[in-house]
């Protein structure tokens, strides 16, 4: 989308801001007054903008233009100062290390590349000023409940967008499970009040940004642009709305971030700046026409290397190094301005759209030392943000070992708040699907539970019943409508982040196909003007659906008022004869969480709950609204789970 | 065994002690000479004798005597104060605190109980001077192998003491699995040189301390006297016997203790000294007469409850306290003077025998605070000791978090140096059993290696491939011969202190009624003089037993010598295509462990390893005794494993 074509812009915007710079008419423009002439000589410029005010006053540039290393940028400009011009290995890069004076004021000032025996470059760059405190951008915690969206798939909402001439895969079908569907940024934002209205305070939609590859590239992780929403998706306008409409509504949108790897049809990719921008680059180079399905350098997927004592350096590499997929360049984040790219990028995004959050993806597989500056730098700029990181493990060591302030014996500290608890996940599905006995059932998530004392900070994982690449939750209880709301209702009351897969709300599965990514990420019905069945309205939906969707709206809303749940301090009792009994506490509020996984109806014996003191306490069913008097027993009619609230 | 008759002994062994206390003439014998004539009084006191010279100069003494409590006792003796005279609830017991100086010296003394209107009580006690100097009490480490007993069940080595008519159980009868078999301490003596040919290094002998239960009592986990050698068992001098000859064979002796509980016929159970002795007390004495299989009191076995921040204060107390099994009364180890009897128990033992270790049974159930004082004062004492506690849990986490030096946030440190690796030894097998997958197979035990980083010290866990408790290793790997050389192959290379049961060597197994506990502790063919089949022989044995043996033999005696198997670093690979390669080094040895999974010769690519720095290393194999040099590649002409060393 970017050319080399020069392009000049009178600047409407740039309004207010004095600039004292005088024009030293060394160069074709190199200061700016208030309504600057922009200049745009050079291909690519990348960060886009920066601003002022950042606690770290350094930036790095990455130029791209054809023999650009022949040139020598100046600027002129108060307060700003090139410390450092990095040539790279290609000729066409340039990366120029600015240094922001806290004195520097925001404005748009030109950079001049001058070169011997040829005419300058210009082009303008702007620093803003910054829209609101850093303290404001504040990310997601253990108040808020997530919805994640795979953008393609949940609605159409602008069908203007739906194809490009000039990208890749040009068509949409919906009929082809890996096919593009057309579901759009749009198409969130108009549907922010029935999502809102379920009782989410966060949206997580996997990532926006360009995926300019042959076929596949509705799921976003391949990314071939890293400062452009795919136009499939919508424009940076329509996701700055996104993010404008969601905090009037005070909910958070969590950006899916890529710094593992990015998509083989990345622009860089055929032309790559450093010998070692991208991790095995010589085998890529060298096949470069004929690129497939190789696989002699994809990862060996040993996540476990990052915390093994006993790795062998060769599998150290294969996993770092290794590619994720043929199809996606693994990221060398160990070249320096590869680091500092990604970081910028992520900062970029965070300060453009005032983000709630951020999640990054495949979190053990770029450089670990990298990944700890990585979300170093951001929580060091924007102390009450959040990012969550997926290792997807089942072991909670490694789960824990990425969580920020995890002692580890090693010394590393990765500074992220909340890594995704992939144990507990798979346990809720084991203890509902399992027979009750000793050691299986609801056991096992009262001893996966009490893996907690190990966490830094527990309440900052992430909880989730299943997510875009796995088999839906309802998929993986098998059909089980009742289970279903138990597994959800615990997690919504354990001391986590809870995510949901947009769909839950309505039993979307993947029993035609268990596991498949294109079926697990079906359309939303109602998302597309043609469809027949409308989950926003409920229009066609069938009575278990329907009251699912009731199920999880009455506890949503409950719980983004409980600060029991939020905050609160958890005594579980030990599973017996079927019942597992959660409390979550917090003064005067009290929430319980009952599962019962009788078939019949038992009386449940409260005395043994009596150290939690709610005895003669008026207690209300979230679900049913009935109000109860705790004291000796409770009748527990079916199966399933029972939410009380002291919280009349 | 004890009674309350006066008994009078010249103390034949009291020679060459200078004692100068005079006999101050206020009571029958008050002071000593150095023939004094012994003085036994009182029905009971414990321990039976201390020691000069502990860092600890402290000691209670336990005095059980009818109506002793209205006595005031008094001690004249040279550096021996009595601190302290404390009641009990029953008037039948005495604890008295005595104060050790640096100057006492040892020697025998009588202790006076003074009644107002009735005569004195008198009773000699020992102190003796230490046999050797503490730091000789050298625990058992990773440079050793261990070797199991069920003592009952290895050889009956004194057909004299099978039977007692005082003791409850009365016979013997081999083809009751569950029955007392005859098997003893002088069994195991007289086939010292068995095990120590086989390569091991110690013994550890299920408990040996009397059991005096009404059936089932060969396990020995129902003690009922703390101070006593079983008499179907031995003698204290037996026990000691085989001490010594183990101690000339270089041998450590691990002794087997329960803090936990006792057997419900000990004999303070018909009159407990407190009314919190055992926990549930009052629901025992309620029950005594009619007491059976009781469940009421019985733990609720929820381990986690140890660790688990939000366990509530109901289940925490269900653990701890309840009862292992009804036969089994729980210790109240938080009653102080409950507390110094367990300890001062333990200590009596290493100093007596001279102990290379201490097994402790059923670890997480004990009062965890206590348990931390049990382990921490005995390591103070001891500093070179090893003790190995048993957490039966697949969990790493609990696992770690029982030993020394774990760093546990909630502040625990447990002073226990070998918790067991139950993880590893559950992970074993599963790899074994299943065929290979991207997460089936040699991965578990792969990346369940990798879960070392969180242990304080791996090396000090004690790994096994199976126990007394669990189905034999033979069993659990499906009769798989291969498998089972696999198994132990692999487990004896490990950065871990090996255990095996007896038994192993000649595959025996439990498939009649897997997992039952009788058949588990099957007697050792040849251990009775009756046996037709004879295991130290050889006589018998089908040829899978004697290859297995003398592959267990090769394996046990190269490790002996191996410091980089007891010390060295480790090195893995990751499975690939079945085959996985683990090193250890140290200095100029290398061990290598190959386990080849396929059942077809495959031809290894040695490129992988070049890091190992082996290239045109010779090597042998430690079974076969080839030797190969170490180059391009190595052929595994079949399933199983390969253990070379550079040590030709």
């Amino acid at each position: 989308m970017k050319t080399s074509i020069k392009l000049i812009v009178l600047s409407l915007l740039y309004i207010g801001i004095s600039c004292k710079q005088k024009n030293t008419g060394d160069s074709k423009v190199s200061s700016v007054d208030e309504s600057m002439e922009e200049v745009h000589d050079i291909e690519r410029v990348e960060p886009p903008n920066w601003w002022i005010g950042f606690k770290k006053p350094e930036l790095q540039l990455l130029v791209k233009h054809p023999n650009i290393s022949a040139s020598i940028p100046e600027i002129n400009y108060h307060g700003i100062t090139i410390k450092k011009v990095n040539k790279a290995d290609s000729p066409n890069y340039l990366f120029i290390d600015l240094n922001i004076s806290e004195t520097a004021k925001p404005g748009k000032f030109n950079i001049t590349f001058k070169f011997e025996g040829a005419e300058d470059l210009v082009q303008t760059y702007e620093l803003k000023s910054r829209e609101r405190p850093t303290e404001d951008y504040v990310g997601f915690d253990s108040s808020d409940a997530i919805y994640l969206i795979t953008p393609d798939r949940f609605a159409n909402g602008n069908t203007e967008n739906d194809t490009f001439e000039n990208l890749n895969e040009k068509t949409i079908n919906r009929k082809d499970d890996y096919a593009r569907h057309g579901g759009d940024i749009a198409g969130i934002t108009s549907h922010l009040d029935y999502i809102e209205d379920l009782g989410f305070t966060a949206i997580w939609p996997c990532p926006l940004l360009t995926n300019d590859m042959h076929r596949a590239s509705y799921h976003g992780y391949a990314i071939t642009d890293l400062y452009e929403i795919d136009p499939r998706f919508g424009t940076l306008d329509d996701y700055k709305n996104l993010a404008s409409k969601m905090a009037e509504k005070g909910m958070k949108l969590i950006m899916d971030q890529v710094a593992n790897h990015c998509g083989v049809e990345h622009w860089w990719m055929k032309d790559l700046p450093f010998k070692d921008w991208v991790n095995y680059q010589e085998v890529y180079e060298a096949n470069r026409g004929s690129w497939t399905n190789k696989t002699t350098i994809s990862s060996n997927h040993k996540r476990t290397t990052n915390q093994d004592l006993y790795a062998s350096k060769k599998d150290k590499e294969a996993m770092g190094n290794g590619w994720f997929v043929s199809g996606m360049p693994d990221l060398n984040q160990r070249n320096p301005f590869m680091a500092r790219y990604i970081i910028q990028n992520s900062i970029w995004w965070i300060e453009t759209v005032g983000l709630g959050g951020i999640r990054q993806d495949t979190y053990p597989y770029p450089d670990k030392d990298f990944m700890s500056d990585w979300a170093g730098t951001i929580m060091n700029e924007y102390p009450n943000f959040s990012i969550v990181g997926e290792e997807w493990s089942f072991n909670p060591l490694l789960i824990g070992y990425w969580q920020d302030g995890a002692n580890n014996k090693d010394g590393y500290d990765s500074n992220l708040k909340s890594p995704m608890d992939f144990a507990m996940q798979g346990l809720i599905i084991e203890a509902l699907n399992e027979n009750e006995s000793w050691d299986k059932g609801l056991v096992k998530i009262y001893e996966g539970l009490a893996n907690d004392f190990h966490y830094a900070t527990p309440k900052d994982l992430m909880i989730f019943p299943d997510n875009h690449d796995m088999s839906r939750v309802f998929t993986q209880l098998k059909g089980d409508v009742i289970n279903t709301k138990i597994a959800l209702s615990y997690l919504l009351t354990l001391p986590r982040i809870p995510q949901l897969y947009y769909g839950t709300e309505i039993l979307m599965n993947d029993f035609e196909k268990p596991g498949d990514h294109g079926v697990i990420r079906t359309d939303f019905p109602g998302g597309w003007d043609e469809d027949t069945m409308n989950a926003f309205t409920g229009i066609g939906l069938a009575e278990d659906q329907k009251e699912m969707q009731l199920y999880l709206k009455k506890l949503l809303n409950f719980r983004k008022s409980s600060k029991a749940i939020h905050d609160g301090k958890t005594i579980h009792f030990a599973p017996e004869k079927g019942v597992y009994v959660l409390f979550r506490i917090l003064e005067e509020e009290t929430v319980v969480h009952i599962i019962n996984k009788n078939n019949k109806p038992i009386e449940l014996d409260l005395k043994r709950f009596e150290e939690v003191g709610l005895v003669g306490k008026s207690m209300n069913n979230v679900i049913t609204g009935e109000t109860i008097i705790w004291n000796d027993t409770l009748e527990l009619k079916m199966k399933g789970s029972v939410i009380l609230t002291t919280r009349l």
